[in-house]
């Protein structure tokens, strides 16, 4: 299978912060500050792992107009001299008193004037990424400046993927079916559940993933207490039901859905959950048409499962993140537009303490949505 | 090799809870608020990879005494409710307008009086986990509290390991070893960097790794440009130095250490700048005794580099997040103490935008430095 290309081309970069700064008037932002992954990722293409290390801060600002100016320590200049941004700004980081923080502000002085409105993310699934004495210490420097929330623009502009996102996210996924496909070669009644953990991680790096940032998964009689526990050395057992849920990284975008397995034999009970299941991603998929709403989505789904609001979250977005953007809850009105790219994860009871829980991720296109991961087979695979 | 035990007994963490409360005591706090991955699993033992999911946020309050509260999303309560923690309230997360913070804001009023103190980590390393909107909303709902930082409590405490913290540190540590000395099965001259990268990540989770959350590297010519780069999917040639950095997780310890290889050859200025390393770390070890401050380790190192200040830092605090603690800087006087972790990481340059690093894994003892890494070989080792 072709793969496609890494990275972005410029003009894609230039697009999105074009995106950004046409909100930013309307919402009357003099500029963005940005501090987490994603948000710097998406701005400037600048990929590492190196975030799995909390000691330095990183900043890009957005100006109200012009290019972004990316604030960083020294030792990230190298690979963000490699991105489409010119204007970086480095300090030797970390330092006790001052961690960028002056320089930071340096630059946010220059690029807006007195009484500026600086928009930082702020609503749900945000945060500072940023000590709060650090935190203080910039406004305190920015008296003059007034900072508020960045009216959801990042969070909007990034629910809306490019073509070229979707082919990675669906890229990601294929890696993820070919790794669902080969878990007989590692999974089977009397091997301890952590082993099949580790190996299907690297069936995942085998089959392309760059890195497997997410394994959740369990095992039970019929089902499972939990969907997002690491894994005992329990071995599985006949009549377990097996789940494995992960989100694979390619490029820096995830998938992320399940599959079920039943171990040696699956009972009439298991086999209607799973039937029921696919019944109700059928519906989510149907459902999923430029127009609808999120909450469409979680009716459509709750209708197929008969549950009420306790069912709790029956998905939500993808991308550059596990879990981001919209959820499927009955108060999510976010309306389903052309390039949003989603999960539909219903669950249902089996038992006390027991739930079986399906995944599936898809795109939304003009024409309703597209399939990113292969559906679940029609009946539970069986491991000997 | 003997696996230590999984999680650690409920005296570890009232151990732990009760030496933060001494020092709540001294810093006169009523309460500290907890909301990220690695302070809400030293209180509670409470570990997940779905923190990868920043649609919820988590909450664990360490009143002046008496056991922790944990104020989670639903979703975690099962999870949850194998840990130690006794006192688990729950909300259905996510939630658009009250995601529970009046839960938070409750339970935070129910142990602590009026003109309460709440503490929150804020210094360097730290972040709030939670909305800037969800935080001014939890403000405004305890006006009568005073938020203000740990006093570095939860640092202090978390820098200083215990024996089983140790134990897993030197295990991730084993496991890193392992996955090292059998490179040679898995890079070679012809090799794309990105099937390394792959493949080593799965020889770690094969040795014994639950997961392999960092992974950076790169190779060059007689050195490369930076240490933080993903993997580009250029082969490896000969004269190139290899270098692989690994953050390997088990039961949520992690170790990060590196090893450099030469591909078909190495020049004698390769061997020369692998030698100057090895007598640097030698010098880190030396110097790592109780008493001696993070300053001395860098000073230790940095002679024998012939290095100034702008050598940056030389090595870090280790733990339960791959950077964490104290930093070998010139300026960190933080002394050393019996159960610190460290990385020893000299770099050196070896040519305009070419450097060669080192790291090495140590704990403090009574009587010196133990290593938890193998010292990397007397010659760099050359892959055919």
């Amino acid at each position: 299978m072709s793969l496609p290309p890494r990275g972005f081309p410029e003009a894609e970069y230039r697009d999105r912060v074009a995106r950004i700064q046409a909100r930013m008037a309307t919402a009357d932002l003099d500029a963005l500050l940005l501090t987490t992954e994603p948000e710097i990722r998406y701005v400037t293409g600048f990929l590492t792992r190196f975030w799995e290390s909390p000691s330095r801060p990183w900043f890009v600002i957005v100006p109200a107009s012009g290019e972004p100016i990316a604030v960083i320590p020294s030792i990230g200049s190298h690979l963000m001299g490699q991105t489409w941004v010119n204007d970086i700004r480095t300090w030797p980081s970390p330092h006790p008193t001052d961690d960028g923080i002056s320089l930071l502000a340096e630059a946010l002085s220059e690029c807006t004037s007195d009484k500026a409105r600086i928009g930082l993310p702020s609503g749900a699934e945000t945060h500072l990424r940023l000590p709060l004495t650090a935190w203080a210490d910039l406004q305190t420097r920015l008296t003059s400046c007034v900072f508020t929330d960045d009216a959801n623009i990042l969070r909007d502009v990034r629910m809306v993927k490019s073509e070229a996102e979707v082919a990675k996210i669906h890229h990601a996924c294929q890696i993820a079916n070919r790794a669902f496909a080969r878990v007989p070669e590692i999974a089977g009644a009397g091997v301890p559940l952590d082993q099949v953990f580790r190996r299907f991680q690297s069936l995942c790096l085998d089959e392309g993933a760059d890195w497997v940032s997410y394994l959740a998964g369990a095992a039970g009689i019929g089902g499972y207490g939990n969907v997002i526990s690491p894994a005992t050395d329990t071995p599985l057992a006949a009549g377990d039901v097996l789940m494995l849920d992960t989100g694979c990284v390619w490029d820096g975008y995830f998938c992320d859905f399940d599959r079920n397995f039943a171990i040696s034999h699956a009972s009439a009970e298991t086999q209607s959950a799973h039937s029921q299941l696919r019944d109700a991603t059928a519906a989510g998929f149907e459902a999923a048409k430029a127009g609808n709403t999120a909450a469409d989505l979680w009716q459509a789904m709750a209708r197929i499962l008969d549950a009420g609001p306790e069912a709790g979250r029956l998905g939500h977005g993808l991308g550059m993140q596990l879990t981001e953007g919209m959820s499927l809850l009955p108060h999510d009105h976010t309306v389903l537009t052309p390039g949003m790219v989603l999960t539909l994860e219903p669950s249902v009871v089996t038992g006390p303490d027991r739930l079986i829980v399906a995944e599936e991720n898809i795109v939304l296109t003009v024409e309703g949505a597209n399939r990113l991961s292969d559906p679940a087979p029609e009946k539970m695979p069986i491991l000997r």
